[in-house]
């Protein structure tokens, strides 16, 4: 079974060239493949997919539109609808591999088509959609409680602003919200101003714990700093988001929100799946 | 570059075939290699190279006496003498890779010559030497002081038995030992018996924290099991050593010690040293 290995600031991912749908892609297979003693090691399994040919209803409903569809898997083996780091390593790959032509196309993925910004080598761009600012929310950290916003990117986000160095917050445990106001648990974002464009960031994300990078996080921040550094009713403008596996770039038109940053592949090859998680 | 993916226990490596030392490995590249998030994620890297070849002064001064050098470097970049689940590792990828015949042979290490035994499939044995039993030791873990023996396997080690499942203790900290008596710090085994010729163990690593598996930790611990539980004054027997990563078969004879247990290569492929640790 052929592998890439790949990362967007750290948030890493095996992808499987699967373009005909051949693989039966197991939550099994997923977490071997994720294991990162006993398999290859990533954050998720992108099964880089035609969409005609993906056998997902989500893939094939969206073939008229998108050549592509990209078959997320959680570490653990679970579906995942979106991510937006891993659709920028996998919009990499399709032009490395030579699936797809340098420039803006979309991507069928189980949370809809997004259009990805993709030259022949380099950072890659992906839309994001709008972020929803809801309103205000809580979160407590070692015994303090810190205030943000609340925003939607699809899934909810928390995301605070703080007067202090990121790096010096306890992020070993969830931070404590309010279970009423995220019945589907919450990301919570902690950011710091860092110029008048600019944030350092850390993510604490529902069933991962503290995380090297998160897209969508990444995305939900800038907008909190923008709308509560700016005082404008809506984010607007380009800030650059340093997470602890990089920088990322949040560029906001008014309409939507872009996602640019690093896509790298490090290694290609073979994998044994039958030898995977044997020990 | 090319390179092989594999783990014996869990203890996990890069391996770069190399035979005629055409490479040059930099510690950043190791390190680089080693990062679970923008590289490959190991324990540390298996450099395959002949000892004649290795431009190394450990590995030119066996080339008489063994085709192959295991140049071993922790995850760090730091250079290491001997891994035991390594080069258990380092064989069965000789032989899969046809540079080897099933069977028995010396590989050189910094740490010596290394006489292991590796079929055309399976586990793989290595001749490790003789443990050499210290005397008494102590380990404080969270308030409580467990007593043991301090071995020596070339590398030192405290090997503590317990009764209650290795499971429950904490050693997310070192172990607290009298520097006095390790001068050079110590790894900590914790074992219970499971069986006449069974124990289970966890083991905390000086400079690694704990770790999945330990091959010197492994022979210490049931060479300590061996003396305590049976009163003999030198270990004998076969024993099983459960770890986190899975299980070895540690043998004494008399004259020395031998691990056996799984080696597992589960990929190969290319990688572009240029862009790992980009991000």
């Amino acid at each position: 079974m052929r592998f890439v290995k790949g990362h967007g600031t750290e948030n890493d991912f095996v992808l499987l060239p699967d373009p005909d749908g051949a693989i039966e892609l197991t939550p099994r297979l997923v977490a071997a493949l994720c294991d990162r003693r006993a398999g290859i090691g990533a954050d998720g399994v992108l099964r880089v997919v035609r969409a005609k040919a993906s056998g997902d209803p989500a893939g094939e409903s969206q073939a008229g539109a998108a050549e592509w569809f990209m078959d997320y898997r959680n570490a653990d083996g679970s579906l995942a609808e979106m991510c937006g780091n891993g659709i920028r390593v996998y919009a990499r790959y399709l032009i490395d591999a030579g699936l797809a032509a340098p420039g803006e196309w979309p991507v069928a993925t189980r949370g809809g088509l997004r259009t990805v910004t993709a030259p022949a080598a380099g950072d890659v761009s992906v839309d994001m959609g709008p972020p929803e600012i809801l309103g205000a929310g809580v979160a407590g950290v070692a015994g303090r409680t810190y205030s943000g916003l609340r925003v939607s990117m699809g899934n909810p986000h928390l995301a605070c602003m703080i007067d202090e160095p990121v790096a010096g917050l306890d992020l070993s445990r969830p931070p404590q919200v309010d279970a009423a106001a995220f019945p589907d648990g919450v990301n919570v974002e902690f950011y710091r101003l860092t110029g008048a464009h600019g944030i350092a960031m850390r993510v604490h994300e529902r069933g991962s714990g503290e995380t090297r990078s998160c897209g969508t996080g990444a995305v939900a921040a800038a907008a909190a700093a923008a709308v509560e550094a700016t005082g404008a009713p809506a984010p607007a403008g380009e800030w650059a988001v340093a997470v602890p596996g990089g920088t990322v770039i949040v560029a906001f038109d008014g309409v939507t929100s872009h996602l640019r940053g690093p896509a790298v592949l490090v290694a290609q090859g073979e994998i044994r799946p039958d030898l995977l998680g044997s020990g």
